[in-house]
């Protein structure tokens, strides 16, 4: 930190990403990506079209590609707003709704990142815990009279809640936003999208990085209410108005035209995610129930530290986490394709094997 | 807006970007574009390796292009931080050292998203007024003790300060930091990142968009103190820690291993600006000295709107700004290819002959 850095910064601590190895042969399953490259159409858009005119800038209002994003949802081009990743849209969303009179609660075990925004930007925050089960209890949103971020399903549980709950909590926070992030919600084939017709305080945030194959290109996307994204669009316009690159536009907009590549793969994503749930229960695992593109799970007998330096050794890369305590003898475990799976689960067969007689020795 | 946002937005006023028209064949010199594409090299790099690879994120910390930056610059890895264009680079610098007590000085003629950044943060601004010749006075900025932010060349004027006023100025102001917006550096062949190993309190920000002709692809950086730079990581890594998409991370290393390439097209915009600006005065139009790509002139007997409009109307798009009142009258006219500038000129000459011959009617 240098003597130049703002007080209100000094006790910042930054989102840390899952590691991304430059080289090496690992199988990659923490950080939630797809094991498949984007649909064919989305590659020639990127080398094509955009690649010609890069010396240009990109359309800062993105209408192309809004517009197609408004026809997928139907919904309209403004009540779409573009980010830079969809961890750009929760930044514009954190800077322009919650403020220190108005701060925002979400879950004690979620997406790290919503934690740090609120850090970044100043804003009170509320850790409210998970349930035993690790699921999100909707009664604690409802008519809490607060500006509530839920991922859905949830990170890095998996576990999802239902429209229904989605609508009441929406419905009983009328004054206040609710943000749901639907990061991996075409992995459990449902969406709050058609719910910000009837609720003028609920945004949905959604990412081309899971479900689209595209986390290289950083694209992301809120839908709601026009007035809700006009305020996202200002503050986006005073920050970075060409947030999105144009080759990136371009290929958002191919996406969408590939669904039949996109949903074969989803399925395919789904069941080998299932397959692995059984096998990983086969070894004495518990699991959370998750809807998302990863497992959570934790072995009664081994300790996550033990599982994820077993597996590093073995060059298979999860994730794990320190905090909240409740967590830190979890892993979560991007589902990659049956190939990786299988790999995994004979290295966890053996890390297990060796711990579980080395703990009897 | 809509009754949810924070009050502190409440009389934001967004960055109003020059028009980006779909379709249309119009002579585009508004917005600081390169005439030319990215070198072959930089094309090559965006179709290959970062396409097949989309699928997972890009590195985090950029290492690979920081690395490449570093050694172009004569600097370390550590003194360089990235940004999804030099605006975003620059709302870090904000968002990081600039606070309600530690505001920030700018000239009231110059890039206009600083007063917007400085709104967004509710930092205080104070904007010093350009000298009679719509220079920068060096002596305004000497020993203030005051946050300063300076395009170099300055913009829409194209004036560039000397080296020495800059170090004057960062030495002058040791607790404060200077920032140097070098986007149209190159085109004046002069940098102030070499006086960033002397003054720790002096940070440059450059950017892909004008010199390397990829305004398309977002890519700008700062480059400074480690301890700074440190600084701005902490932020980025707060907000967005994957803000440049892998394509553009390739893209901006393959540009700068093509020095040949950019170095000659640097050098025909130069005389082409040179040309176009004898051209300029031989209509009767008073132009600043202007060492970026762009050009700033104001004719003393057509009005500035009429010049605009009469350009547009010829299919030729500059840019044109209301306030301050004082440079109400001027166009910025970017530096476009010869046979651009001579349907600019030709285009000048007809509409000044028309008003000039109803004015005397």
């Amino acid at each position: 930190m240098s003597g130049f850095l703002s007080r209100r910064h000094s006790r910042l601590s930054p989102y840390v990403p899952g590691e991304q190895p430059r080289g090496g042969d690992f199988i990659k399953l923490n950080t939630n990506e797809a094991p498949y490259p984007p649909a064919p159409a989305v590659l020639s858009a990127l080398t094509s079209g955009a690649a010609s005119r890069l010396n240009l800038y990109p359309d800062p209002s993105g209408t192309a590609l809004r517009s197609k994003l408004a026809e997928y949802h139907g919904a309209g081009v403004q009540n779409i707003a573009l980010g830079n990743g969809s961890d750009e849209t929760l930044a514009f969303i954190f800077l322009a709704f919650f403020d220190g009179e108005r701060g925002v609660m979400f879950p004690d075990v979620t997406y790290g990142l919503y934690r740090v925004l609120a850090a970044l930007y100043n804003i009170p925050y509320s850790e409210i815990p998970v349930g035993e089960s690790l699921a999100v209890r909707p009664e604690d949103y409802v008519g809490v009279r607060k500006n509530i971020v839920l991922a859905n399903p949830n990170a890095p549980t998996g576990i999802a809640l239902s429209m229904d709950d989605i609508e009441r909590i929406a419905d009983s926070n009328p004054e206040y936003i609710v943000v749901i992030d639907e990061a991996y919600a075409d992995f459990a084939r449902r969406s709050a999208v058609p719910l910000t017709r009837k609720h003028d305080n609920l945004l949905v945030v959604r990412t081309y990085s899971k479900s689209r194959f595209l986390a290289g290109a950083r694209l992301g996307y809120a839908v709601g209410h026009e007035a809700l994204i006009g305020d996202i669009e200002t503050i986006r316009c005073s920050y970075n108005p060409y947030n999105v690159n144009s080759a990136t536009l371009e290929a958002g907009a191919a996406a969408l035209e590939s669904g039949e590549y996109y949903g074969e793969r989803w399925e395919r994503i789904i069941s080998v995610r299932d397959a692995s749930a059984r096998a990983l229960r086969g070894l004495g695992f518990e699991l959370t129930d998750s809807e998302a593109n990863f497992l959570f799970a934790r072995h009664p007998e081994v300790p996550g530290k033990a599982l994820f330096d077993g597996l590093r050794e073995a060059g298979i890369l999860v994730r794990r986490f320190d905090s909240p305590e409740r967590i830190a003898g979890w892993l979560r475990i991007t589902v990659g394709t049956d190939a990786q799976m299988d790999a995994l689960v004979r290295a966890l067969a053996a890390i297990i094997d060796t711990e579980v007689k080395n703990a009897k020795k």
